[in-house]
């Protein structure tokens, strides 16, 4: 599989990576600092505590993106060291790209940002957009072209989530709105400029192989697990932690079951999809984030997870061929049926929950409503996205051919998955085959 | 592998789950609630350190029974994505229903059930009963089978509980007796009752492969390093807690190494079995439960690990054999060398441990001899299961054609496993192959 | 593949570790105890704050070891089983005997050791020396040989450390001069002394395939999740322990990007090594262990980071060949690039960190400069491994010959996985390659 070397996708990888890197370091020496002066007064019992409440739920978090999250995108039998490997590197990119935005905009103070684990933990959760966002695109974009889309995302991010949250006050404790639903439209925006009206040809190398969707089934399984902490990390301690702790288990509880009622449903014969369990069993945890800390009874939360687990595989059925047919929309993992549907559903709930609280309490919460109401943030999320994806077409960006796509082979110097050996075979699978 | 329709052993799943969902949301609606009056005016302190005590010993245990379980459950080649997902399904469905189940019986105040963490946490120590009885009976019942299977097992296992515990007394804080021997006992039950007198002859696809076998050895793994919490979780915080843990990683220590000796010893050419390694290495997690935070020597639980591997590796090897040919025993797991001898042990061991504390203190503590002495309770847990297994024999869960037994396809839309491409084959594995 | 039993190399292992065992359960029967009697005057909440503030990160490190580790070492694609259990079984034996040695030489009063969690984990930290050493020899040495290592090991690891840390006052919170140089010269001067001058020709086992390579990445990726745990389990809590945090996060953040950026820039047509992404992306937290909590800015950790990185990259490119080429040194994991070269680096940082530190305070720490100054420390580990390893040259330790290297087939009843099948074969990898 030779490329010539001027036109290798890895060509700028190393340059752009590199240049970054310096002036990451740069950056630090010049304006970071760990808050020692401060560090010295204050009670050690108090920052202690600080780490033991908040360090287990980032570790939690690093396993969820680095482990589960990457598993799960090595669906792909021929591209999973790439899903894995670029996952890692633009969870890292773009978690050190964020810290520098967030701390220039929002802690700089006398030419000094001082470094903590929250603030760590706040450029985590911008990382995260871009994480979600390559699913539209998986496989048919270059490593560069996915650095890229980074670049130009967290700051997009960081101004939406500016807006959301500081002026309009929306709550949204686990990023239901500010990451899940961002994400979706800003990685359907980029998808749609950079593969423009041409429908995609169903790739050899696209269909899952069984012990790929089982890689893929078992990074849901450790999404599922740790994601109350994802939600919970930055509540208040106390009551309102707790209650987003189990509203979120209530949550994810559900969508698992209604995932296979749905699923079964859905499907011929009564048999599960695996592509529906890997998504549909998530699709409570992205709803409920925006709604987990409120004042709701637990019911709510329950059938929140069943909702969204419903309305994520119904996604998948009939929504996603369908735009993929009328609207020439790729979206290679479903990330529109797994974040942006759930997401919506939540942001819809949280209006109503505030509604329920404000009547109690007369006050006035109609900011809950702005981001949805009009859904005008999407369409901007998608302009954005849009925008992105037309930088990704610059000819130094050049695209993949079709013929490349999916295969680590472009990427990583391993042994051709593809080269047949002859008569010869694997003992074991041929084993069992010869059995029946 | 076509199934008539009307046959199809998935037929009744979505119906009765999704009825079971919507009976839950009802109940959740009606009578479930957070206890936010008193929340507003305990302190945020106290419930903000209940989070962080309980929350990562929750997510432990959530590691063990949905990634680690599911992966050690995977060692039947063809059958992994079943297992799996079988495995997450029966946790959750177990869960809701130990907590409807538990909220009427022991919450229910003034027609309201206050949920919190501890709640959940105690209905997945239910729910675990559900998901080691399945292991007899592994790859040859149907979800509904299994489904209807947790539905009859909880409310049995709550009442044995209580019996055990609340009546009798006896201390029991890992589960060892409450939850080890009873789910054993009563997944045999279920088995013969399922099989009767017939002997299964050994399927094709029984056989463990490398790369399934392996993958299993993964689960023993993550459930061996996460099984302190699991024990010490419900106990006193303190030195109590303290002394739970420490005793279970002696005991979890002793049990690995006692593995390998003992399946060196008993296996031809002194290899090891890897049935013996993932089954071994936990025997001394089941035992300990019982013991783990009561006053005795180290010593103790080093010994206690150590026997309780070696009783789990002489059953695997002699025991199960005999009872598969002479009482035509199915237990395709071997739950009873991993779970019913070293629970067994591990009662016993509290008996010795109680007595030699109440020759101290002179008090009398007799009960916990009663659960053992008799072995009464493994007799009726077994009856309890016999009820149950020949409910599962109803014609309308019709019982599964020996060649659609440990078979994915059944269920799942996936690519046949067993079908042959021809000449052409796996590279990699070939590839070696060729080398040779 | 038969060998005579009186040859086998697993003959003695049983007896070996049989007998390890007995000795101690005899040695903890006579003198270990928990510290009973002053646990009940003691305040209940200091212990429970203990446990609190130690236990997730003593889980975190387990995972680290058993799981990360274990799958790390498994990119021979025939040596998975014994590479996970051999991991598995040289954690537990080195931690027994290190709490033995422990006991002994530091906490032995009035004829009695008071066990606690701390012990255990300093007895965790003494094994991860071993763990790393057999990393020199993986796949060529049998598990007695191992064994008969770690036996070794272990007293010169706790004297080694001694003399580092408690007589020369070196400053090594992460361990990475006391574990990380020291376990790998030792590794090295084993691994020299067992196979002597011989040049080990290239094994057709030795490859790895995409499978074998993707489980020992997703072994990497568990192990960067947690690393920061082990560097900050030891630190004093509160701001020490809250900086060795967010300077291991930084270090290794670093390294990720570093070790991309180089890979691309050293192999050919930009592509990645999974090898390198498997150690590069580990080196940052090596070197960062000795200066983690440290007065630095962060800019430190950041370069630290990616320095190692590159710093194990070129020497898996360069130096590697070289040593085997030109002195015959067998480094079958390359240990030398990951633990070896990042960990001299770390060291000379720590100088450095020191140096600048005492500018300001005005004190003398030249006790830091002890084990890099002359680097004796690593002439002196190498030639207690050239004994420990010219030990394993024993006659009753018979070594593999050639062809039996890198085998499960050898130590595990497992169905062959070289056995062929004829002309069926794996549909699923197959099916793929038709496709092309």
């Amino acid at each position: 599989m030779a490329v010539p070397p001027s036109t290798h996708p890895h060509r700028l990888l190393p340059l752009y990576l590199g240049l970054f890197q310096g002036a990451l370091l740069l950056f630090f020496a010049l304006f970071v600092t760990y808050d020692e002066a401060s560090a010295q007064v204050e009670d050690t019992n108090l920052v202690a505590n600080q780490v033991y409440s908040t360090f287990p739920f980032f570790q939690d978090i690093q396993v969820m993106l680095v482990v589960g999250l990457g598993l799960l995108l090595t669906f792909l039998p021929r591209y999973r060291f790439s899903a894995l490997t670029h996952n890692f590197l633009l969870l890292n990119f773009s978690m050190q790209w964020a810290l520098v935005l967030q701390g220039l905009l929002h802690h700089f103070h006398h030419g000094q940002i001082h470094l903590d684990l929250h603030k760590l933990l706040i450029s985590e959760f911008a990382a995260v957009t871009v994480l979600i966002s390559v699913g539209a695109i998986l496989g048919r974009a270059s490593p560069c072209q996915l650095l890229v889309m980074a670049t130009c995302e967290i700051p997009v991010y960081l101004a939406s989530e500016w807006v959301i949250v500081t002026r309009l006050g929306v709550l949204d404790v686990g990023g239901t709105i500010t990451i899940h639903v961002f994400s979706c439209y800003f990685g359907l925006g980029v998808s749609k400029a950079l593969f423009r009206a041409m429908q995609q040809p169903l790739h050899s190398k696209e269909t899952p192989t069984p012990s790929s969707d089982f890689m893929s089934l078992v990074g849901t399984l450790i999404l599922w697990v740790f994601w109350p902490s994802f939600v919970a990390v930055l509540c208040q301690p106390g009551s309102a932690q707790h209650r987003a702790i189990l509203n979120t288990l209530l949550a994810m509880s559900a969508s698992a079951i209604t995932t296979v009622v749905a699923s079964s449903l859905l499907e011929r014969d009564g048999k599960l999809s695996p592509g529906h369990l890997q998504n549909g069993s998530l699709a409570g945890g992205v709803a409920i984030g925006v709604v987990a800390d409120m004042s709701m009874p637990p019911v709510a939360a329950l059938a929140l997870g069943s909702l969204s687990a419903g309305v994520c595989i119904l996604g998948f059925r009939f929504l996603t061929p369908l735009l993929g047919r009328k609207l020439a929309f790729h979206d290679q993992c479903g990330i529109h049926n797994l974040h942006g549907l759930p997401g919506i559903l939540g942001a819809a709930a949280s209006v109503v929950a505030v509604l329920a609280a404000s009547k109690d309490t007369s006050g006035s919460h109609s900011f809950q409503l702005s981001p949805v109401g009009g859904n005008g943030s999407e369409v901007v999320e998608g302009q954005c996205g849009l925008l992105t994806g037309a930088a990704l077409r610059l000819p130094c960006l050049a695209r993949l051919p079709e013929r490349l796509c999916f295969d680590d082979a472009l990427y990583f110097k391993i042994q051709d998955q593809a080269e047949s050996p002859g008569p010869d075979s694997s003992a074991e699978e041929g084993a069992l085959a010869l059995k029946e």
